[in-house]
């Protein structure tokens, strides 16, 4: 097993100097995550999963207002058309666990009808805060699963065609999907993605990002260093042409320079949600 | 240490019938999450807080794009401010670690002009995207410190006065709190918060929400059955008066009944956000 201090190095690419804290497999497999979109065929048993999912939802949520909630896809034939309509990650149609995480503002909706009160809470925040409630039960049934050996990978892209997922969904006013969770036995160990120094994430009393064009820049040398991306693997290539400096940012700035989900507002309002 | 199943049983207040999953660390320390609001004074050693920050942002995020930061507040004076902001979460002023999870479209949109591309998402999308990844990394950065014995409270209530919060960490165009997070060591056990069952929180293949009112009428009798409310703790009685049958459903949709941060919409604005 690698040390804290080999992980952390590995995850960030910078030597650590982090003292040894002694490890524990929480925070190796943390540590060691990586997203898994190859999967064997063994299906999942149900027992486990039921476990994993109430672990999921153990976590904290916004006043424990628990407003989450999540899709599981049985129905194969369902599985393969939410795949269908996610050209770019068609990994979701072999998956053997595939499910929704939803944002939930419906439930304490119609439980303020319920119980006779006013819901007096249409805005931003409350949308927010379904957003949020459902990431962190859906990190949380992440690091469950990895913890028992299965591989995971969240997809957001199956936002990119929001009318058609939400009605495959049948999901109601005040329901909206944050992103798709796929998860199976991993093929293969995978490689672990680079992240950003802590000195760009991690602030101290005060939010400055004066220095973090030159961490970045140093960030985009190391992942290439690691793993070259090629002239025909850069993005959009027919559109900004080949770059001789390409790496992380420059991936992620072209990805942002074509507007997508444009259309996530207005599908949010018909939802039934206030955004003022 | 208690099996899987006994956990289950104790978090969902529900006799199990999950098959015994070998337990692992991992997955009985998520189970038996609890918030944690009274800390020994015992400082928490920089060398783990870095360990734990670093499984934090190993966490996966919206397309690689990396739109979470946080603040950690070392200035006791600074704490001391943001505690007096929210009167209602006192114990923030005595935590050994006080942090600031924040959504950071920020950077994304600084890289965008290094990089010379324009950027093309100003939508809610990108917004919901960031506010996400906060929540993601935070969730880690819980399961990690619980993982050594530390306590968390995360605490949205200091969205209550945004602006001044704001101010006080000096966040930029683009940049927004999520959550408070409080870190330290548990002066006691605390006691396991009930869940809504599965049923509720699970759905398959399409959200169904028909015996959703049952369910929670059973959870709420469950929860005071363990817990009374007595009636000089219910929530804004001089409003609502005193309920015979208070219960979580009660207690929350009184707590939405009255407006509460209508206000972050228009700050979020301020921030530069195009929500549309």
């Amino acid at each position: 097993m690698l040390s804290l201090n080999e992980l952390i190095q590995q995850r960030f690419g910078l030597p650590t100097t982090v003292d040894q804290t002694a490890p524990n497999k929480t925070l190796t497999d943390m540590l060691a995550h990586r997203s898994c979109r190859q999967y064997k065929a063994d299906p999942i048993p149900e027992e486990l999963l039921q476990v994993l999912l109430a672990a999921a939802f153990s976590a904290p949520s916004k006043s424990d207002l628990q407003q989450a909630c999540v899709i599981r896809i049985n129905n194969r034939d369902k599985q393969q058309h939410i795949a269908d309509l996610s050209p770019h990650t068609a990994w979701i149609a072999n998956a053997p666990v595939f499910m929704v995480w939803c944002g939930d503002s419906r439930r304490i909706r119609r439980l303020a009808a319920w119980r006779n009160h006013p819901f007096a809470n249409d805005h931003l925040d409350a949308f927010m805060n379904a957003a949020v409630d459902a990431g962190i039960a859906m990190q949380s049934f992440i690091v469950a699963a990895e913890s028992v050996g299965l591989g995971c990978c969240p997809v957001s892209e199956i936002r990119d065609h929001i009318d058609a997922l939400s009605t495959a969904l049948e999901l109601p006013q005040w329901v909206f999907p944050v992103a798709g969770l796929c998860v199976g036995r991993p093929v293969e160990a995978g490689r672990i993605s680079l992240r950003l120094p802590l000195e760009v994430t991690v602030h101290t009393d005060r939010y400055d990002d004066s220095a973090m064009i030159e961490h970045v820049a140093d960030y985009d040398r190391r992942r290439e260093a690691i793993e070259k991306t090629k002239p025909d693997q850069q993005r959009f290539v027919a559109q900004f042409g080949v770059s001789h400096d390409y790496g992380w940012s420059e991936n992620r700035t072209r990805q942002y320079a074509v507007p997508a989900r444009t259309d996530f507002g207005r599908y949010i309002r018909e939802q039934g949600f206030d955004l003022s």
